[in-house]
Order: C-alpha cells, then sequence, then structure tokens
C-alpha cells in the first residue's frame, strides 16, 4: 500500500502499536449489510505512532511527535463535541463520521491518516506499546467509573463484574480515584487472581451465589458503584441485585443483557446506564495516571502477521490482559 | 380517642390537615399479613397540625407554632440519617421504624404524636390546608427532579408522565427550577388541561404515537430529564424511548413497570432510577418555593367523615389535584 | 481594504455586527509596550456574521450560514481547550494565541478571518444585532453564573452589583436559571430601574447603606450567591460583606478591587473567585437562552464611522445595555 | 465533681480521651469578656468515651457502647442542620448553642454531657487514644478537602502548608481520596520529615522560594488545591501564588492572614474560601477512612494531671501530630 497523504487539517501517523478488542469481533461477525459502513477495513480502533506529516493548517503538533488516537471521533462542532465528548456526538450518525477501525479505516497499518490534530494526545515518554489499549480499555472503564466518584465516599464499595482487558484496568483505576473498596467478580479463577493482583480488595466467583456474596461483604448494603464489563443477562442481574440505595450501576458489557428498573426491583435512587467510550480530556487524564504509575495494561504482543492468531486467542478468552499487534515489528 | 401525651423527646400536634394519597389506597387493598405492621392503622402521612404541647427535652419549637410533618421516618442516627435523608435510613428495617400513616398512627385523627421535633418544619405563614401535600406530592417529586437539574440546561427538555397529583406538581417546580422546556404527557385531556395550566410548555396524549410526538418536539434528540409519575409498563416504555443522551430517567409511580437497561437499548449514559421520597432539607426547600409563590397544589377539601368519599374520587381518577381531609372541620 | 482569503482551516466571516466593550477602552487606553500585542490593530471581540468562505478541509459549516464568533481562542488541544474551556487554554500564551479584537484582528471591519471552524458557532433565526453582545457581555455572566447555581436553593438570594452591560443580562440569566431572588445593586437610579426592568425583585443603591439593605433583605444570612461586575474597591468590600455561608462570590469587573479572604473575615466557606469570559458549550447554552427569549440585550446601534461615538458614551456611562456596531450598514 | 445525670434526651459518657488543641490556648489567651460565654470552662472539644448513661426517650444508642462526640452542635432544625451541616448552623448564635469545650463544658473530665445522641458516633473496635483526633483535627481538614475533590483528577496538584496536626492528616486524606501529587509546605525540617512519612510526594520549605519551588513542580500551571493550615499573612500569600486556574485554595489556619482575590490577582476562577469543621456525615466518613487504616494520628498521652504540660509544649511547636489528655489515666 503507498502511504496516504494527510490533505488539508489531517495529520499522517506512522503506527507503533495498535490494540485488539471484543469489538473488532463483533465487527467481523456481523453481516457487512447491517454495518452501517463497507468493507473490507482496516481494524484497528485502538492505535499509536508517531507524525508522520502534518497537513496544511495544521498547527500544535509536531513530526516525529509520539501519539495516541481519540477513536470516537465526533463533528467537533455540536453541543457535545465543543465539550470534548465527542463519543456522544449528536451529528456523526447523520454525517457519516465513524471511529477508525470502526467505519473509517484504522490502526492495523503502517500509516494512518486522522482526520484532525484534535483526536491526537502526546504521549510523551509513556511507551506506546504497554499503553496503546488505555484509548478504549482504559478510557472506556475510566469514563464509566467518573461518574459514580461522586458516591465512593469512605467505606463505600465498588463492584467490577469481568476481570479482563477492561476490567483488570478498572480495578486499578478505582483503587487510584477513590476510597472504595473493590470486589472483583469473574467465573475464571485465573481473571479473579489477576484482580487481586492489580488491587482489587476482595474476588467473589461470579455464580448464583454472587450476590449473597457482595451483601454479606458489604454488611448487607449493597455497593454503592457497580460495573458491569460482561453485559449478559446474569451479570445484569446480579448488577442490579448488590446496588445499595443511590448507587451508580454501569452496563459496559455488549453481552445483550437487560437490567429491570422499577419502583421496588431495586434499591431506592440506584441508577442504572450504559455508556460508551469517553471524552477527549478523560483520554488525557488516563494517560496522565499512566504517567504517576497508577494504571498499567497487561500485554501480550503480536506482530501484523499474527493478528489473526491475536484474534482466536480472544475469542477463546485466553488473553490475560490486552493483545496488541505492532504493525512495524 | 383521649389526647395522646408526649413522651420525652415525642411533639404532640394537633392535626389541621391531612392529604389523601394513592399510596394509602395500596395499603387498604394489600392484605393484612404482608403489611409488615399491625392494622387498624390511622392513616395520613401527609399532615400538617398546630403543636399542642412538647415532650420532656423538646427545645428549638413553641406551642402554638404551625408546622408540617416530615413523615419519612428513619433512625436520625445512620449515614443516611446524618445528613437527613431519613427517605433512605439504613436501619429502619431492622429497627421497626415507619412512616406515620404506614406503619405508625397517621394524620387523619384529631391528634397525633410525633417522634422527635426534627421530623416536624415549621410552616410559617404559609397555608396548611394549601400546602399539606407539599410533604409528598411536592417532595416526592422534588427529590426526584433535583438530581437532574445539573442536565437540564438551556435548550434541554424535561417530560412528565402523569399529570395528576405528583405531575402536576412536578411541572411547576421544573418551570421554576430549570429552564427547560417542560412537556407533559397523560390519557386525559383534562389532566393535559391542567398540565398546560400549571406551566407545562407542550402536552402529548400518552398513546403509541407519544414517542414520536416527543422526538420530534426535541430535535430527534430526546428529553434530559424523564419523570414517570404513572410507573406503569406502557409508560416505563415510553419513559426510556425519550431519553435523550446522559438523561436522567425517575421512575416514581409504582405502576409496576420495569425499564429495560442495557447497551443500545437506550440512549448512551441514560440512568434510570426509582428514588423515593425527600430528605428534610429537601422538604425545607419545597416550602420555600411556596413560599414564593412558584409551586401551589390544586385541592380539594374534605371533612373527616368525608374521607370514604374522597378515595373513592381518588380511586376512580377523578381528584384533579390533591384531597385534603380537615379533622377539625 | 481587500478581501481576506480563508486559508487550510480557517473561515472568512463578512461582519454584520460587532459589540462595544469596556475592555476596547482599555486597550485603547495602555501604552503599546504594555499590551502584548502589536498595534494598529482592529478592535471587536464581539462579532457576528455570514460564512464568506470556507478554507481548505473545512467541513461541518455552509457558505452563507449566520454564526458568532466564540472569542477567546485557545490551541483546542490542552486539557483546558479538550473540553471546549480555551478561556484557559494553559498554552495560549505561549503560543502567542489571543482573542480577536484583543490581539487578532477583530470585528469591526467588513470581514474577519477565523482561524478554526470551532469558533464559530451558528445563530440560527436569532437576530444577530441584537444578540452579538452574548459573545461576551452575555457569555462572561453565565459563566459565572453556572458554578454558583447548585447553591441557589428555593430560598436563597442572589446579587447583582452593576446593572449595565453585563449586569442586565446577568439578573436576565439568574431569574431564567434559578429559583433565587435576585437583588441588583447599582450607584444609578436608572441603572437599578433597567434591573427592575429586566427581572430583579429587588433593589438597592450601592452605597455605605447597601451591605445593611441586603442582610435585611435576606433575614440576616446573607445572599448565597455575589456577582460584582464593578470590581472596584467598593464593590468588592460589599461583595464579600453580603456573602452568606457557602456563597458563591464571583468578582468580574476590571476595577481593580481586592476582596480579602481569612478565617473570620466572612461567612464560612463562602469561595471568592475571579473568572474570565466562558467556554465553548456555554456560549451554545446562552444562545438556547435567547432562543427562548429567557434573555435579551438592551442594545443602541452605530454605523462604523459611528464608532468614536459609541465608544465616547460608553466611557461616559451613558450606554443603557449595549453599543453594536454595523460595519456593514 | 459528682457525676453529672442525663436529662431527657441527653446522653452521658465516661471520658476515655480527649483531644489538645490551638484553638483551646486561642480561649486561653482571650479576654475574659471577649469570649461570648462564661469561666470557668471544662476545655475538650475532641472528646471519646463509653455511654454511661442514657436520658429519658433515647433510642439508638446501647450503655458501654464507645462512642467520640462530634463537636460543633447546632440547633438541628435549621436548613443547614438538616443535612447534618450543625457547623454552619443559621441559629447556633441566637439561641447560645456552643461547642462542648468551646463554650459548653467539654471533655477534659471523667464525666461529659452531650446534649443528643445524635452528637455521637460508634466508634466501633476503633481506639479512642488514637483516634479522639480525628473529630476536629481530622474532620476540619477532611470537610476542606472534600469540595477541592471534583478538582483533583489525575495530573493536578495538592498543596498542604502547615505539616502539624492537622496538615498530616490531610497528607494523608488526600492520599487516599485522590489522585492528586501531594506537595507539603513547612518551616520545619522535621515536620517536613512527617509530611513525607505520611505520604507527601513532594516537600518544599515554605520560604520566599516557595512559591517558585511548587510552580516548578506543578510545570508552571499550579496546584488545583491548596490548604493552608498556618493561615498566616506569608502562608495566604503563597497559598493564593500558587493555585493554579479554577483551584480550590481553603484558608483553615486562624493566622490572621487575607488572601486578596480579584481580577488579575490569581489564576482566573481559583476559588479562596475559609472552611469551618465539618457535618455529621463528615465524621462517619473519617471514621471509615481511619478504619481502612487509611488514616492515621501521630499521637503523644498525658494523664489529666499533665494537661498543662500538654499545652506549654504544644504552644512551643514541640507537639509532633497531637496531644490527648487521658482522663480516666
Amino acid at each position: 500500500m503507498p502511504e496516504p497523504e494527510a490533505g488539508p487539517g489531517q495529520v499522517l501517523l506512522k503506527v507503533t502499536a495498535a490494540g485488539v478488542c471484543h469489538s473488532d469481533i463483533a465487527v467481523m461477525e456481523t453481516p457487512p449489510g447491517a454495518l452501517g459502513f463497507e468493507l473490507p477495513l482496516t481494524l484497528g480502533h485502538e492505535g499509536a505512532g508517531t507524525v508522520a506529516a502534518l497537513g496544511a493548517g495544521v498547527t500544535g503538533l509536531r513530526v516525529g511527535e509520539p501519539v495516541v488516537v481519540y477513536g470516537p471521533w465526533g463533528c467537533g462542532l455540536c453541543a457535545m463535541c465543543a465539550q470534548g465528548k465527542e463519543n456522544y456526538c449528536t451529528r456523526a450518525a447523520a454525517l457519516g463520521i465513524r471511529p477508525p477501525g470502526l467505519g473509517a479505516p484504522g490502526a492495523m497499518a503502517e500509516y494512518m491518516l486522522v482526520d484532525d490534530p484534535r483526536h491526537l494526545v502526546p504521549l510523551g515518554d509513556l511507551d506506546p506499546v504497554a499503553n496503546v489499549a488505555l484509548t478504549d480499555a482504559g478510557l472506556t472503564p475510566y469514563h464509566a467509573i467518573k461518574r459514580a466518584l461522586p458516591g465512593l465516599l469512605p467505606g463505600s464499595s465498588a463492584v467490577v463484574i469481568g476481570a479482563g482487558g477492561l476490567g483488570h484496568i478498572a480495578i486499578q483505576l478505582l483503587c487510584a480515584l477513590s476510597p472504595a473498596r473493590v470486589i472483583a467478580l469473574d467465573v475464571s479463577p485465573e481473571k479473579l487472581e489477576l484482580a487481586r493482583a492489580v488491587g482489587a480488595h476482595e474476588t467473589v466467583m461470579s455464580d448464583e451465589q454472587a450476590v449473597i456474596g457482595v451483601r454479606k461483604l458489604t454488611a448487607g448494603l449493597g455497593a454503592q458503584a457497580v460495573f458491569d464489563f460482561v453485559g449478559a443477562p446474569p451479570t445484569v442481574a446480579i448488577a442490579t441485585a448488590v446496588a445499595g440505595l443511590e448507587a451508580d450501576v454501569a452496563i459496559v458489557g455488549l453481552g445483550g443483557g437487560a437490567a429491570q428498573v422499577g419502583f421496588g426491583m431495586l434499591a431506592y435512587d440506584a441508577a442504572v446506564r450504559a455508556p460508551y467510550w469517553g471524552s477527549r480530556s478523560e483520554l488525557i487524564e488516563v494517560l496522565d495516571l499512566a504517567r504517576a504509575g497508577e494504571v498499567g495494561v497487561h500485554v501480550e504482543t503480536y506482530g501484523i502477521d499474527e493478528a489473526p492468531k491475536a484474534y482466536e486467542r480472544l475469542h477463546a478468552g485466553r488473553v490475560n490482559g490486552r493483545a496488541v499487534i505492532l504493525p512495524g515489528g
């Protein structure tokens, strides 16, 4: 493939690392017509690289600068984008704007075109391979957690369901950002072990005894925040059942489960929501946490030719942490 | 009945007015064993009166002072009660503490015993008959609305489903507290007329076209807050369907409906919750709004002998606003 | 002057209206070397116009679209700019980025070059002459007020000192956004009359009796928010003296006064700050308020040749509301 | 002295430990007429003990239960007290209500009368001697810090001026509650050493180079929160000079210094305030942090006969941490 050229306002990136995500598998498994964008598509919505060229009119970045890509591209002008919440752009659908790797060409290539410098965040001296996954697997839980922080007072508990790619980062974020006791749930003993290694105070097998287990750990009061990174029917049921008064419950995983919310069905004022990715400033904040040594991603690396193997292992639930492709490696 | 005596720490109230509520009907229709408290019971969880006597050790109130009763009694000592959120007391169930009229003797009597002066709020020169219903029918929507206020920015919309006893007050509260455009939904043209009279900017029939109607009124974006005072399966479905990005959705009504919350099922970060009643300081705030002329209750009054008639009319959906019993009248 | 050309990423504006501001006079009165930018300079940091041409790579706007200029330009990439808070850009000074009319060429000309489409907000069908001043004289008080809103509960009071260009808009904003009672202070009876006309509930002469007057109006408790649009030593002293517990006190005016903050010097937890202009999304919100009819600017219009007269009247304190230049008129 | 008797609504405490505070010295040094209360007075506004007797009507506590005293007593009924913010009671002054040890008889005695069970918080299995100082020296910084937390994002810095009794606890609180980098300032190398031992990431001598030092540590941006536990003219000047954009600056110490706040005098939207003590729920939260091992007080103990010696050492600045009297020891 020829090296693409940066048009006015664009930035050309030489890709260093690209993260592998469950959403990619969802894209590959969706029938082409149902996707809303055309195939073939270069995957990769988690990308890191160095600035290779600046299009006309671009300022504020320099060639050679190491950066990561902010993925949830929006119009830049609507009321949401004006706050940097491009993940909630109200015009993207109408204008056909889609994230790289999920509609626009992504990071699993030698070069990648970024439409605007605002979609890049300087990495500084952070290692691109170790941190590229923070752009989604870090930003998504960070965004989910940030809204719950005001309720995570001393004495509170936070439940993380699913200690995989996103969950094992969520645990670290909760420890860094709040005084809450972190309780991790998973069906896999290895993932519970990882959970404990990255800071979970308690672990509970995610089975039919899980609700009783969490209630016992929380003096019967339930947790003040619950993050479900699986989102399947059984985990969503656990998520609402362990929520305490005024809890924040975020269904992050794409497992198709639906929480039932109504009077008397869960604790009063426990709020259930389904967030998506995160904002530009939140990505800056996640990288600042990494810089302070507060969050790290467990990474397995693959050459670009080994990408199929990476996806196979991910699909089989065998990736412990996050898989990263090195297009230049 | 003999006049009860105020024990140490208690306050005896001469009742002026007592509000009639749908919850009372729920109590009357529940089989006795399922209630969690013994019958017969003096109903009346909305009460106003004058202080008739102060028990030993009570300070800060004077005999003759007009007051209303804060109904959701708690232990006064737990972390929730320490913030005045006795509606969410974590020890009330274990200690057998119940609201007056919903377990403890209520306001539909000549005299009422209040267990602690903190459960009374001075009325000042507010009319007790016109304002007694604010203690539940005003406080409950106020509590639900207060949490949604940060999202009710200029340009936003708020949907009120059910323009009855609570809903017609909610509309006034939204107009007084936020710049949001208020859209009221009901199945009754008379209630929609009441909605408009008390300030709703738009009204929509609550039928199968309602979602399309609200979406059209909100430029396709949905509302930033939704308050469902019915809570039945069809209204809950409307509530989630009209919610926009980051909306606050409160299911207040006891209609047994369950909102379905999961990824892709409603707008991103729209949070669905079921609140209950309100806090002590929120009741003070509601009365301050009444004092400023920002909120008024549409009231029908009945003598204590006419109470059965009041409940009949309420049950038949024929009370426009709120029914109030005058025990001394 | 020849029509300027829009470079890559830029937008050329045909100016419809430009607001006249006290800051302009400050610029004219500052010795050239002390300004931090070169003269001569086209003034005008409040600008409205229609899109005349789009530079290469610009999307999301169309030629002919009516817009206003967001004035406090920043780098677009730092943590502040990533939230649209370009008024607090942490790199603008180092990069030499300055607002139009305050360093970059401003709106008092037939055409104006805007460096990026994100610095424009669509006007829709709002009248540009009537609303151009909202970009500073509306946005600045809106930004100051927004942070105080959580404390402006029912029963609270808000004090506006100085009912001029910014103050008379602040009064309208407070009425639209909060249930607070608005108390306006000024030394001019005409301005107090304007204050009352735009919604102030109470007015008080801003003299040595002012503090006593406000204390009396607030039952001795003071106000929960104070906005000083004068910022001179005597008004700043009033501002802190009338602040109640946990009040928000914003010193907005450039009058050189300094509030004294220390233990026992003002009410506990009353917070005193000096805000500056506002964010991109806040400008969108202000325009939404105007669209809802909640805020309007009292405007005097002048042709471009009459600009000196406009400044003379402003300097003499004779402009009631805001002066606007019509470069095309 | 005879054992006092618990009247209706009161609780009698057998005192286990009483904290020694700078405010006590201020009381002793104030001319009697200027105090607002009568002498002699039993000092001790930090108290721990066991419940010795319950007055008539008191529920929710049991004899023998270990508790600490919540000191800033209020009326219990006003809008502030209704939220548990009795430290900001709006009626205490008018009703002559004063904290124990600062107007009412305090904890430096064998027995202490507490006017209401709401002024006691169960200690559980926390050691009373080690934790009694949390009721003021812990609660006061906790209250000051809590309001600053939303601004203490990843990448931010928090400055603590004065690493003494309150400051060394503030440092621990900041580490437990936020991801901010904590920078401690003091004039004493020993106190800077203590600061580092309890978690401060950086320490800076509090001299005329201090502002330059903090600016350098914060990449020129200043800190997002500043807590001045000295409050003297030079420290207050440092506090405002090191504050960054939108910083929270709390002047907690009684040193008589006044921060100067006005346009151009400190960073935009940096808010300066003087808080006082804390709320009931905040005390519960502080104790929960102690229970989690996140905060501990450096304590020196004295018998009741050694109280004068404790005050001498405190006055001489020789107490490292907090001095505690054991009335029963």
